[in-house]
């Protein structure tokens, strides 16, 4: 295969980004030929932008059978991802998806199924997952240097909104537009660090979301969620667009002590013996721990948070000589099944098993959109 | 009134600290008096270290009517702190209890009703009030400087203790002799400070304390502690004697900014503009937040955690000149309630509504105790 050939569906804000990007030539190996918004009026900043070879669709189904594309992105609000998705592996498309995965598992679940049948690369926008800190972090991790983890405890409060950010359009902040809060357009990156960097997800979740508490708005803007997984470890997850300044500090604990990721930094305790042999050894009276040593890892490369081109990079070498997945695309399920999860626990004020019951939490879902003062039609 | 008359009860660790401290001068216009255990092993030990003007006793009832002492210092195991004091206050004398006030917010209630019907000077050993530390940050949220309280975030994880901690008396960490384990044995001074630096006791509480989780013991080793307030804030309370090295991080958030309590340091974030004014008032569509300014703040005098004598001081004080008191002895039960209530939410599996159901505490803990696996008889 030459160059993949790209195009992006949905030119709002990521997406134009995204476009601007690859015309610059951003990243080698692909090029952009063609871009699709329902809206006409985009022909004005697509020739100004992205040039004279790139062929703007208005008409989804033209764009996806024009032959002109190895690859699509999607960017359009997470309502309409998985649907896309879906058409564009029926049409033998290689698929790249904004976070989140979609609103719901259930829909992510079909996504994912039809991805499967379509055996094409199939990967999701994480580009968190190539900032050298969590990079870092899950290797330290995986390395067994922190023994086997014992608590995650992510404040991840730094994501203040005024109320201005959510009147700018109709469906921000909405059931209908957007499916939720600060947990489906803010946190999805944290979330699926918080999972990924461990290597675990929970079993159970009971977290307590609050709706428009800092804000004139329909959705989640506060939430507080403590979980629990199967090795028996437990975590919390704080998150709100309402304060200022936020804080953003993930704590991990293991067996071989403890690390702390703040202020773009890494800071690992490491202790010579695990902490469960030294609490059985250990025969003197007093309260004596374990030797420590405090590290300031280092990091290698830049630290990163908006490697976007990155994750491209990678889906388009994936797609051109079969490169391993970054972050696959059937694993966007998992942060936005902590995200449900913590909706529904709210809703149903209860435990919340995982794999969450789907159907419960799409009735739900339907129940607030049902409700919801949307005027717009997304 | 001369020198105000002490008397300890129970000469274990912290009563023989006490006693010490007290038979060397540590607190002027007090004089150790007389001694209380019902071991009679104990005399070696009073006659080389508290001289010979020290009485021991091995009768509580003679001890409390010797007519030599103005005031009793409670230094037993807990579950018979409210039993000796509501004695102590019968028999007219002023009374300083140890921490916890005592097992269940029943017991401790009854010893506040005897303290008001004798009107008598009742302190609680809550010494760390007296650290500089929390004493600035009660301060500041005072003084209105960070505004309305939004979220408290407290992980305080140092504890560590090794099982042989556990196994040096056949007491601890049993439902019979203690009550309970890090809520009620470690975590009594947090708790309290909690409240008090904020001026707020939550209004309902989601806990999920883990039983014998990191030792071979009964009670609770690891607990993870939602709240909610009265005026819309939220909270986090989690805590553990099963990591190394722990932490101890206090963060609060209000509509004027954050407060963070670390390594012996406040740091403040402290905004121009309230968080909720300036979220009304801005009107462009980016990201921005409050102007901040980051203050180390300065803190007045030696950090110290453990100024006993300084509580004794001021209760004597109190005793002799009506002085006002650091610690009430009535508010012993704030932190007796928040450790009560996160024990409550686990056996219930449900919300526990301040103030708690104290009957279905109190049977929810003889439960526990009937199965107490506990040999001894405290």
């Amino acid at each position: 295969m030459n160059e993949v050939r790209i195009g992006i569906i949905g030119l709002g804000f990521i997406g134009c980004m995204h476009a601007a990007s690859l015309a610059k030539g951003d990243v080698p190996g692909a090029v952009l030929t063609a871009v699709c918004d329902s809206n006409p009026d985009k022909a004005q900043w697509v020739k100004e932008n992205l040039g004279e070879n790139v062929t703007l669709f208005t008409d989804v189904d033209e764009f996806l059978t024009s032959n002109i594309i190895d690859g699509v992105m999607i960017a359009t609000p997470h309502p309409f991802h998985t649907e896309l998705a879906i058409k564009a592996f029926k049409h033998g498309l290689n698929v790249l998806v904004e976070k989140p995965a979609g609103v719901h598992t259930k829909e992510v679940r079909l996504m994912n199924e039809a991805a499967a049948a379509a055996g094409k690369v199939f990967s999701m926008m994480f580009n968190q997952r190539l900032n050298p800190l969590y990079m870092k972090l899950r290797d330290i991790i995986a390395s067994g240097e922190l023994g086997e983890i014992k608590r995650t405890t992510w404040i991840i409060t730094n994501w203040f909104r005024a109320q201005s950010y959510y009147d700018q359009a109709g469906w921000r902040a909405t059931w209908a537009g957007e499916g939720g809060g600060v947990l489906i357009n803010q946190d999805p990156h944290q979330l699926d660090l918080w999972q990924w960097v461990i290597g675990m997800m929970p079993k159970r979740v009971r977290a307590f979301c609050h709706f428009g508490k800092h804000h004139n708005i329909e959705v989640e803007d506060d939430v507080t969620a403590y979980v629990e997984y199967e090795n028996g470890a437990t975590g919390t997850f704080v998150t709100s667009t309402g304060e200022a300044p936020g804080t953003n500090r993930l704590e991990i604990n293991g067996d071989l002590g403890k690390i702390v990721v703040e202020d773009e930094k890494i800071t690992f305790w490491r202790l010579s013996v695990p902490t469960s042999e030294f609490s059985l050894s250990f025969k003197g009276k007093g309260f004596q721990q374990p030797e420590c040593e405090k590290i300031d890892v280092p990091i290698e490369g830049e630290i990163n948070e908006y490697n976007w081109s990155g994750i491209i990079q990678n889906w388009v070498e994936a797609i051109a000589k079969g490169t391993e997945l970054i972050a696959p695309g059937e694993e966007g399920i998992k942060s936005l099944t902590l995200s449900n999860a913590m909706q529904l626990s709210t809703w149903t004020d209860n435990w919340v098993n995982l794999p969450i019951d789907e159907d419960l939490y799409y009735e739900h879902l339907q129940e607030q959109i049902n409700k919801s003062k949307a005027k717009v039609n997304v």
